[in-house]
């Protein structure tokens, strides 16, 4: 999925330890080197680059990097130079430990990702914070939110092909009845988007909406967080691709941006917005973190 | 842990297989045979039989049990032949699909499981269920029950050994309330009882025990089946051992009694009631029935 562009003569991870050692001594960092390696280099080569760092300088690449860089293209170049369960978990952590209703990055990790991908964000929380995700989450989150983002974020959903067409149509009914009166919250609209296998979503949102017409009841409210917390985890099931891309448009059109990392939803963008995405970017960013950001989505000067 | 037999000079898988085939064959079924051989090998052991007798005879050994035995015998045999995830795996969906507040089994497998082991549980009820355990709770449960099942099952708890005492008394006070306010329902009450880690809860229990006289305010209404509840989860998360005993002593006060696998409960089961496991059982029960569980628990006749 990702548009990484690694170098045809791929330097030893020793070189790249070294090169990366030089970066950061001397006056001031060299930040054009760092993003010429980072950013060239896939998930399993930034952790062996990470590993044989530890072993030669006897340092956290991490460390290195948190005491050199600052601000946005500190936390890029950190969330990118750890694997992506470890990311996740930290993206995680800090959106439940700030948690505010308008923060997406729970419900996103928890419903765009495999279930065994999931899994091993729980086990990098473990690790990494000596707690567990669910713990942390039904702690600092309340009321209808933690009714909603406790079973999601615990869940370890079915992923077999498997749907049940009766069970499709009940459970389309019982969504309708519940959205009709307005009940939101009902233990079973949460029962049924937090458990249910995402095939068998499908077809109950599929169900729904050629009987009662698009999802859109959700939309009646369009102060309600919660409806569009809804909304969102809805979109983040059936079309994480699509849903994505709106994250981005709208990040674009505000101000600062997010890291990317998906071709498709590059090309989800450009279908879209008619401007490539990195003609967007460099309109929005500007000097180290607009360099590695590029150099994220491939684009070719980075 | 287990109380296992194994004979010195163990036969081949093959032969094993051989043997169970004959048991199978001819006139009626030689159970002596099945239960000399299933009740006398490892876990591991076991499903290489499992494996080897589908390899050989083109049939699960799984069906050529439940075609051959019945009742209890067959039960015992068919749940001692799977591993123990698989097994698990089965009594939770035997529960979940028949479920009634009086079945205490989801609860003991999720709060006496390690956390690793119940994942393990999980991915064994997708691969033979076609659903996730999740699913089948909350789907079958209701009301304060679904509340408080659905996130016992599906928590990945933290295991390390780490305590907050600051937290153990914030939240020994916070059931504390809750309790006294006959709240049991509380959502607080339910948050801590289904995320935290077995030691933060032991360390919160003991504050509890200290400050607050011992967590026996639960005994209050002694028909109240959630309250029953509550007080099982209590003890399943904090000393499981003592727990089994005491499910062990009615269940063979009462009719009937249950399968035994660890020395651990014998040794409780006689601490507490001065007979040994084994008089018990054979007392209570009779035939292939007592022979299988005498040889699961070790007995010597066996």
């Amino acid at each position: 999925m990702s548009t990484l562009t690694i170098p045809s003569d791929l330097p030893s991870v020793a070189e790249d330890c070294e090169q990366l050692k030089k970066a950061f001594d001397g006056w001031g960092t060299n930040e054009k080197l760092i993003i010429s390696i980072l950013a060239h280099r896939t998930s399993t080569q930034r952790k062996l680059i990470r590993q044989a760092y530890a072993e030669l300088f006897g340092v956290d690449l991490l460390q290195s990097l948190d005491k050199e860089l600052s601000s946005d293209f500190e936390k890029v170049v950190l969330l990118w130079t750890v694997d992506p369960a470890e990311r996740d978990a930290i993206l995680a952590h800090d959106t439940a430990r700030k948690w505010h209703p308008n923060n997406r990055v729970l419900l996103e990790i928890a419903c765009t990702r495999s279930s065994l991908e999931l899994f091993a964000v729980k086990q990098a929380y473990h690790a990494r914070f000596k707690r567990s995700l669910e713990e942390d989450v039904a702690y600092h989150t309340t009321g209808d939110f933690r009714k909603l983002l406790v079973p999601l974020v615990s869940s370890f959903r079915y992923e077999g092909p498997e749907v049940n067409m009766t069970l499709a149509k009940t459970e389309a009914k019982i969504l309708h009845e519940n959205i009709s009166n307005k009940a939101y919250n009902h233990d079973d609209i949460i029962r049924i988007l937090t458990t249910r296998s995402k095939p068998q979503l499908n077809a109950t949102f599929n169900h729904y909406n050629n009987e009662f017409g698009m999802l859109s009841d959700l939309k009646t409210d369009p102060e309600d967080g919660f409806l569009a917390a809804l909304r969102a985890i809805i979109k983040c099931l059936t079309n994480p691709e699509k849903y994505f891309e709106k994250v981005l448009r709208l990040a674009i059109n505000k101000t600062g941006t997010d890291e990317i990392d998906m071709k498709q939803i590059k090309e989800e963008y450009y279908r879209r917005n008619s401007v490539p995405l990195e003609r967007a970017i460099a309109h929005d960013t500007s000097g180290d973190y607009e360099a590695m950001l590029l150099a994220l989505i491939g684009h070719e000067d980075a």
